[in-house]
């Protein structure tokens, strides 16, 4: 018999004790101290008050509960200290099946692991769909994270364990997270479409009107119609637009529309979530609406942009610039790697290929309610901070540079150090200031990601020295005031330094700040799953900035597994996660219906 | 009728100061203030007054100076402010027979140059031999300089102007630096045997037992002999060997040796006088002897080395190695880039190739009284304090490290700066903490000459940083201390941030403090020739580091113009410097011929 939430809120502390056995190995305290906080509104609350316990608890308990874990499969396999669910699991992920030379890598394995780290590799090895992991993903990831750093890999080993406890305590429950499993599948069926050339290496690459592309729009409009959309079409751009109508209304009052949606396409080798989380999960809330025959008091539009990432074209942000009123005209005319021109690949594609047609695209903001967008984090900070979700409370302002300071190359034994011009320690002492100007600020960032000397010699001062400056702050003022900080700060110290300097500004972007009301309806949200709250700015660039221009919006994050890292195939996110992040949307549309009524 | 040194020291101030009219441009008062420090040793010694002076007088009377240069060539030409010595020294570098493209070329480097810096481009234009530069070789320094920082090109047209006004003083005096204009012809004459690839070019690279390195022993020993040298061979590894024998010495008492020489072996597209300056002047000191029919009390060896620069076989300091036992008999196998062995190369140039003729050639430290050597200083020290002439208290200690730093490559925009692992910034701070911490020793230098972000972009966190490390000091005691401290430091910088540290050892030399009764004869040298004495550490190594280990050595460095670049086509030094610097040896071999009588 599953427990419920309400009998582990009601229990004994003993009795509610016992009941959590066997989350953590060997780690009763746990589940114990987490029970203080009783009585929980959710499971997610129950998790995460389980998670604060053990990162309060200090690096010596928390080394120790990783070292309660046996090593990955071989000995541990018939060790005593191995618990039931552990056995269990790593049958689950096929572990017990290993070659006798697979046997002995995952030995080497472990024996290197635990030198350079002094405790065991854990993984969740159910993985972020809780089917299981295959073999090969499982030592592919032991391999990687060989590479890490000791404090990092700790953080890592813990949030597996945090995992494995969510499942455990999903499986306690009787809980399956359903809609999060199909939600996650359906990412899975939609990455079976990849452009020639990556699709050969299991790499996944959707770029603007190819054939995978197409497919891809086909799936979706597909998708669409069995979750229950009303219209479902495939515009002038290729976006693909479902409308789930508003219900009927009082007399005179026309329906206005809720816009949500994000990309489907994706950089080269890129990530299943990037962009198409931010479609499945509006879908999969009109499923549940369809499903229960119940109707909005507005239109609900989801559109699965065409084109965000500017891979095979430039031009970025071309699938929701065509809903403001941003579609380039030039860039019909401009020609791919292969020298096929857009307007030839719209026509290839059964697209009218016709500025008239894109311009009808075009929304009136007085029909619409406003922009909401999910999306995956993109970053670390929901991952490290173990939080599933976190509202957006701004999308960056961004400005880039490519600069060169121009030093003078001296021999290295015989320049006196007062008697330098070092280009690159010019730099250097740029760096360190931008590094802190920006965390003066706690939510801005500067990047200088590009840094040579070229033709440097280890026996001559830096004579040139090549670097790029990346800043981004939550608002356009707070970037220019970083921006002149940091530009003045280079002039100062070239000046001194007696260094020439050449920079070139190479892009700048507005800040999308969220609109309060639409902000507020996330946190709403947020705070009715017993999620604990957290407010950050985003860092990358998304549709939303582009329907900012025209509506209010405001945007939700999804963690990302592996340090939220994207842009990359080790991109993830858990069936979990994805649950909370369809009820939180659900949340949104409920709050905006009964704001409606009243 | 020239003037004489004590005419000026004796005569009245409004007398003295009209002799010198005319030496800086429409700027009488800088020799009046000079002559306040009379009466001068030398002549020298009134050019040092006379820098001084202008050192003092600060940036706006050193601009106005500048200033009341005319423009070079062109209108100047023509203009009522041009003196008749500018006149002269203009024509006399054939600036006046431009083409009209010249003519247009010089024009605009002209306006760019004012444009730039607010003053007129000043070249000594009768260089460093005194002869006057080749149009071309003026239009190139033109072109060169105006890529300088503004206030370094200030420097080097005082620089110009003191070159100048040394050459007007000459004239007034009816000095002819006869020596250091046949020494610097022999650099010039020796300069015409290049190796294939490079001679056509006009790049002077001469290697080990290539044609052209024989061509320049044999130049080295034809030379030596008529200096009058008694004995003149070429030893079995290359090196030319001089001996000018002692005179007749008390019954009973054998003559010991003076060592000295340098290497003549260069850099590809190397400068003239790297090595061979520590060649020929002391051959000018024994042809002065000869010619005078002097003997000194001891043998005096002068010797090219055949190889220090270790280019073509990687046997660097194999010339001088040859003296002290130290020649590596895994060498001989060693093939250059083309294959050719050093046995063969050897046996092609006719020496035996044996080990046991190499042998031969270790000197027995007991019959020396110590090594001498003369070279360019390589570095900008002197050139920048206007002093023609350095003593050198120890050749560095040195250490070098490549290295390589590993964080986590992430998303500029997402990756919060409070949880970065930023390889790049790591490298940034220790290279400001090596910076401060050789500055604090004062004659310590450290150097991160390469560095690179490995595959950096724009927006992404640097994962990697490949960086070098360059240290020395002039002792080994404090060279370990500049290592311990700098790799503490970065240990530490990678600990807190997260990095993790690849570090390498490549190379490690010890020091070569100066014997002090040998650094201490350079110095009566340089003060009796009434230069001011500057004393300072070799950066770079020198065949003296060699001969350092089986005898007392010191060294003494002429200034190098062009801020002391070396390993380049632009080294240089001049006629006046190197007179200098042969008066200081025959100086030196003065004071041991007399402590031999004493």
């Amino acid at each position: 018999m599953p427990i419920t939430l309400e009998q582990l809120n009601r229990a004994s502390l003993p009795e509610a004790t016992q009941m959590l056995d066997g989350l953590y190995e060997h780690s009763l305290w746990i589940a114990e101290q987490a029970l203080a906080q009783r009585p929980f509104a959710s499971l997610a609350a129950l998790k995460h008050a389980m998670v604060t316990v053990l990162e309060k608890a200090g690096v010596d308990a928390q080394l120790a509960l990783i070292r309660a874990h046996p090593e990955l499969a071989g000995k541990a396999m018939v060790s005593n200290s191995l618990t039931a669910e552990s056995t269990h699991e790593q049958t689950k992920a096929g572990l017990t099946n290993c070659t006798p030379d697979e046997f002995a890598h995952i030995q080497q394995l472990n024996a290197q692991y635990n030198a350079k780290f002094g405790f065991p590799f854990i993984l969740a090895v159910r993985g972020p769909r809780g089917l299981g992991l295959a073999k090969r993903e499982i030592i592919a990831t032991f391999e990687r994270r060989l590479g890490n750093p000791v404090d990092f890999e700790r953080a890592e080993c813990l949030r597996n364990i945090h995992r494995i406890a969510e499942i455990r305590l999903n499986d306690k429950f009787g809980f399956e997270p359903t809609v999060g499993n199909a939600v996650w599948d359906w990412h899975e069926d939609l990455s079976r479409h990849s452009d020639p050339g990556f699709a050969e290496q299991g790499q996944l690459t959707v770029t603007y009107l190819t054939d995978a592309h197409r497919a891809c729009a086909a799936d979706l409009v597909a998708r669409m119609r069995e979750c229950g959309f009303d219209e479902v079409g495939v515009d002038a751009v290729g976006n693909v637009v479902g409308r789930y109508r508003a219900g009927p209304l009082p007399e005179g009052q026309g329906a206005k529309t809720l816009l949500t949606g994000s990309h489907y396409d994706t950089v080269r080798n890129g990530g299943k979530y990037d962009g198409r989380l931010g479609i499945f999960v509006p879908m999969a809330c009109v499923q549940q609406l369809h499903a229960a025959g119940e109707r909005l008091p507005f239109d609900f539009e989801v559109v699965g942009f065409a084109e965000e990432e500017g891979q095979r074209y430039k031009a970025t942000f071309l699938g929701s610039g065509a809903l403001t009123g941003h579609f380039n005209p030039g860039w019909l005319d401009q020609q791919d790697a292969d020298g096929v021109s857009m307007r030839q690949a719209m026509q290839h594609a059964g697209l009218p290929a016709s500025l008239d047609a894109i311009d009808t695209l075009k929304r009136d903001p007085s029909k619409y309610l406003g922009f909401v967008e999910v999306h995956i984090e993109q970053g670390p900070v929901l991952n490290e901070m173990d939080l599933p979700l976190g509202v957006v409370t701004s999308i960056n302002a961004s400005v880039r540079y490519l600069c060169e300071a121009i030093g003078m190359a001296s021999h290295a034994g015989t320049t006196p150090m007062d008697r330098r011009r070092d280009a690159a320690s010019a730099v250097a002492e740029l760096a360190l200031y931008a590094e802190q100007r920006a965390m003066a600020d706690g939510d801005s960032v500067a990047t200088i990601g590009m840094l040579q000397v070229p033709g440097g010699s280890i026996n001559v001062v830096p004579g040139r020295c090549l670097f790029s400056l990346d800043l981004r702050a939550p608002s356009n003022a707070q970037r220019d005031a970083l921006e002149q900080d940091i530009l003045a700060r280079l002039r100062a110290i070239c000046e001194r330094r007696g260094i020439g300097l050449k920079t070139e500004e190479t892009m700048r972007a507005a800040a999308a700040p969220s609109a309060p009301e639409w902000q507020a309806r996330w946190e709403n949200a947020v705070n009715a799953l017993g999620v604990p709250l957290h407010r950050m700015p985003s860092g990358a660039g998304h549709d939303a900035m582009k329907l900012h221009e025209v509506m209010p919006q405001a945007m939700l994050f999804v963690r990302g597994l592996n340090s939220g890292i994207s842009h990359n195939p080790l991109e993830s996110t858990t069936n979990d996660d994805m649950e909370l992040c369809v009820n939180a949307f659900s949340h949104l549309l409920d709050q905006l219906a009964t704001e409606h009524k009243n």
